[in-house]
């Protein structure tokens, strides 16, 4: 009997490498927050000696989702302003608020929110592109999840940097405080070709090959944007950064809601990694990503939900269902982006986006024990014929209610152990009518 | 001091009617199964002598949702088939499958099944259109919710009727049935133009003069029925059914997906109800209803979720997120189908296509307890700046607590009163395992 931390015994493991496996009455056997095996229970049993046996007979495990395109801290400008399209959106709404408000202090409240929100749902790791990434980072750690920190860069000053020159050099002491962390990774998170010119981007991409991390961007979003960079560069953006030398396995171009058939086939041959964020998207009318041509392509197409003030949630079982409807809708096919695929999407392809395949992404030994359990003993679930129907099309994010990181078990019977709900809540509520009111007294600021 | 039955006070009341209005801290008062008067709380607090008072402190009350499109008992298939075009689940999979498993224990279970999802979702009014109407109708009734069942037809022999005969003379009889039932009502529901002939609908046409009800069908869902239409009848369905006299106020046309500028136009002069399935559209790849056009031309249109089998949840929180994100991609504009819109859709806009916009659809003094609580108080849904955004964006199905039909709080604090959810999740499973294996023991049959 070999001696090991955690024996979790489920209905159903989907561990999605191999694809479309469904194995029932398994077990993960975890050891140093590793998955060391998965294998029928009974046989389990007999082969392990747990400090830990949990047992989850209505259940279905899965790899914990990878969220690959967020902005965290931004939960708290959620339902800020909704309804407008992009721009008027971003100028009149977004870009003002968080003129006013981000700082250090916004930063750990709202990735908190956004952490506790998340790992209720199911997510485990997350690339986020936000103002004052060490800051994020520090906040993941404590909280044992996982994320990869983008190290934003973009032309106009902010609080968190005056020009490109500091913007970098932040970038790379960031990199560095996180170099050897077991869960906080990091990627250059340059914030999109209308916002950032010719000469940081080429900065970027010489560091790249330097620290091995991967680019994090807003790419082709809107038909405003491709306009724009017609204007201004006499091309569109995707050819402007190809130029530049940025397409490569290291791009993660997020959005490219908004490409033709020439686009997809270089986005192909180049090996850029695609986040598709169907809700975003949509709620602001900025087009349908051609996901199942992509994936046709061979292209690797991962699943975010962007920030929850375009969104308005978090919830990656929402998006996967987004992302198989509307790719079926788009393709004008019923059996185009099945929910197999959308399952894929948000864990081993976002993984393999962010050069964590190695580590995350699937329920394989040797890989990191992030595991979600779903529970799908409810009316909403009920009938199963196929498990991984259920977790796509029936609002299984609501369902979730273990969560592991690293072998540590962050959510327990729906409760997170690492977070303090309330206080979140607390916190929340006080940002709230700071950004209502507009008014921000000493008295009220607790971290 | 006026006696009455209950008192509920909530941080914000949404009574849809007027439109766009958010009350907060006040209450509803209830008697005799009818809101009597909605106030501020602590004027409430002087003039009600409630028997119950009920403090919701951090929820949003709605009217009830109101689901214009269902069937029900399909429940039970939910899963059963996915990600297939709409001829192929239905030939392939759908219709073999309620040849061989449907009769009224199949109803009973499904219905009850669905039931549980709807109550705890929010909704408590649905549009159904299936088999055993009259079985559906007594049902619901012993649950205390509200159902319009639709009295079907069509051309073919089903378990339910061998000939268009017989299944009129069986919906007029069950229309008596239910004629003074406060929670049943009942509307014709001819299946689609593509599935009853002319003979039927000429005589549902002059039988719905008499009686008064609404006609339930599938209209324009797709290409292909629009094509079969062509070809079978020499003219588009729509046209078809305006040359039968069936468009009218009493019509409610389901799906609409593919109509053209004309039929916009001529849905709108005619009066004719559109109930738009979003999820269900995309997740067959039907298309796109215009729906921001017909409500701009003035047309009222309803919100359904279709059958589980189709979508594959009953939720109407998350149908009225599909509905919103979709009208913007559809529009090509993010101020399309705003939050406010989404929920009018969800709830007056159903009870006016049903002809029960005087008894439901708002939180109106005269009208029905209809009444449904949701928590905003969860990390998904904070902080609160537009409750309606929250309701509409934020996956709000999974925060309802409390709902009241006629009065009768059918969910407490998340709790089915009138259902024994555990009997459901258990015939439930028996019949997966009978779906599954294809046997139907006699020895396991209870209902």
């Amino acid at each position: 009997m070999q001696v090991i931390d955690e024996l979790i015994h489920a209905r159903w493991v989907i561990p999605v490498v191999p694809r479309k496996t469904v194995l029932e009455h398994h077990a993960i056997a975890i050891h140093d927050g590793r998955i060391v095996d998965i294998l029928p229970s009974s046989i389990a049993q007999q082969q392990y000696q747990p400090g830990r046996s949990t047992l989850l007979d209505r259940h279905a495990l899965i790899p914990g989702l990878v969220n690959a395109h967020t902005h965290a801290a931004m939960s708290l400008f959620r339902g800020l302003a909704d309804d407008l399209p992009l721009m008027q959106w971003l100028n009149a709404h977004i870009w003002p608020a968080e003129q006013r408000w981000v700082g250090e202090e916004f930063i750990i409240a709202g990735v908190r929110l956004a952490m506790a929100e998340m790992i209720r749902t199911g997510t485990t790791c997350f690339n986020d592109m936000y103002f004052f990434p060490d800051v994020t980072g520090r906040t993941v750690a404590q909280a044992g999840m996982r994320v990869v920190t983008g190290l934003i860069v973009i032309d106009f000053p902010t609080v968190w940097a005056a020009d490109a020159d500091e913007y970098i050099e932040k970038a790379i002491a960031v990199h560095d405080e996180f170099r050897d962390d077991p869960l906080v990774h990091t990627a250059f998170a340059p914030h999109a070709p209308y916002t950032v010119s010719d000469g940081p981007l080429q900065r970027i991409q010489t560091l790249v090959g330097e620290l091995d991390i991967p680019v994090h961007m807003h790419v082709h979003e809107t038909n405003d944007e491709i306009e724009q960079g017609m204007k201004r560069y006499g091309k569109r953006p995707l050819t402007r950064l190809h130029e530049l030398g940025l397409l490569g396995p290291s791009l993660v171009a997020v959005h490219m809601a908004r490409i033709d058939d020439d686009e997809i086939e270089l986005t192909a041959q180049q090996g850029v990694n695609v986040v598709h964020c169907p809700e975003s998207n949509m709620k602001l009318a900025s087009g349908a990503c051609p996901v199942q041509r992509l994936l046709d392509a061979g292209v690797n197409v991962a699943l975010g939900t962007d920030g929850a003030a375009s969104n308005n949630d978090l919830d990656m079982f929402g998006e996967m269902r987004s992302a198989a409807l509307l790719g079926k809708l788009a393709a004008q096919d019923a059996s185009a982006l099945p929910a197999w695929q959308a399952l894929e999407m948000a864990t081993i392809n976002g993984a393999r986006a962010l050069g964590l395949d190695a580590l995350i992404g699937s329920l394989e030994p040797g890989k990191a024990a992030d595991i979600v359990a779903v529970d799908l003993n409810d009316a909403g679930h009920q009938p199963v014929y196929q498990p991984v129907s259920q977790l796509v099309y029936t609002n299984a994010g609501a369902s979730v209610t273990d969560v592991w990181v690293n072998g540590h078990r962050l959510l327990r019977e729906r409760v997170l152990t690492s977070l303090d709900g309330d206080a979140i809540l607390e916190q929340t509520a006080q940002w709230c009518r700071r950004i209502t009111t507009g008014t921000m007294p000493d008295d009220t600021m607790q971290t």
